[in-house]
């Protein structure tokens, strides 16, 4: 497995009239963490993208544990356990300042190419994941 | 169980670069639906919340089969299958003006008060879902 | 001048921890009012972009007068004054349910082609303006 | 007056189907920009609304003028000219990687108490400014 954490401060805009982030808004966040780990292995999804390689999210679940609430930074834990074929699974947690769970995620995201059609991933991102001990 | 369908129009600020609605942007698509399946049966959520009642979402997973585009009009199926104890789940179906199937979810929430602390669905909700066959 | 008037549920995710709607989601609002002001004359925004037509927003500028809440109906009012040239300029007033003013905005859009290279507006879009009684 | 200048990267999520950031999504990094301005002269603009200090945006303004991109880390420039007394006003620019101007704004905010009853800035919030050369 191979693990990145990185941290976010919360953004007023990211918060509801419960006084905590919305529950949808932990999306970018793990959008966040699996970009950044991916760019630590010499894979910047931009570049992907570029070269004709999209990574749409085909699958994701979250539990939701604690709040997060404004102006807090909370860490984002991402990590990925297999090298990828067609798919490829990003985990997630979240803690707050305090150190507590705020939640976690699984999510999948598939390999296409330009015109939307499933693809495999690429020698470039399975070698990057094995260099750094993923199987 | 108990089933409400509507439309939404996927405004631009929806989409993303892929040129499709961002993966996150379903969530308030999801929330319309329940909020809007709750009103027919006589709960209004605003009002919920004005009695000490919270309803945040502890779990949710989504598929996405088929991407939605800016400006169509996508019909969200919503429905509850089964009376809520401590926590209500919601499931889902989006559609596209084709009648492609864009994505399912579920969705839990549990119901907590003013201080976060959880409680049991009152019996106005039970009752009301009741009322509409759901067991 | 041209005027067409539409209402806007306000939805949980659009609210911040203030309890009212965040003043940066009022700018979906405002696509919202100029696509469907235009969609009755006949402009579909989508097929434009088609046709290789964009319209950044290259300035706008909103009045806070009153909040808006979680779930009430506002009415988004939008108006164009003057046929385009190489700018449009639509002006906007939201109320909310008891009809209190909530904001008022100007925004004025640029047309561009898919270089990103400014043109002038369609004669489509000036002569469906023109029908309309806009000079 | 007083600057601060700090860095954003753009998320996948802020980009719209045109390929560039949403003009609204911009409005988040201002946010982030005064945030952090504040934070620099000791006002936690968090402790603020625990105080019963609220501030409110009621009026923006904003220029477009290039595009940003995904991925890229956008500089934020933000700026105090003038001591506030019930409202203070924000200046904004925004660069690109390259130093291409992408925007400018002016925002304005009042202070309100918890009652929504507009208020004069604090002594402390004056006084931080006054210490930094802001007259």
């Amino acid at each position: 497995m191979y693990k990145k954490d990185l941290k976010v401060r919360v953004r007023y805009s990211e918060t509801d009239k419960m006084g905590v982030v919305y529950h949808g808004n932990f999306i970018p966040y793990f959008e966040i963490g699996r970009v950044e780990l991916m760019r630590t292995i010499g894979l910047v999804y931009k570049d992907l993208e570029a070269e004709g390689i999209l990574m749409p999210v085909v699958h994701l679940e979250i539990d939701y544990i604690h709040p997060a609430v404004y102006d807090e930074e909370i860490k984002i834990e991402t990590w990925v356990e297999k090298v990828p074929s067609t798919k490829i699974t990003f985990n997630h947690k979240v803690f707050n300042e305090n150190g507590k769970l705020v939640c976690r995620a699984k999510i999948i995201l598939a390999f296409i190419n330009n015109e939307f059609k499933p693809i495999r991933a690429s020698n470039k991102i399975i070698e990057a994941l094995k260099t750094k001990g993923v199987n």
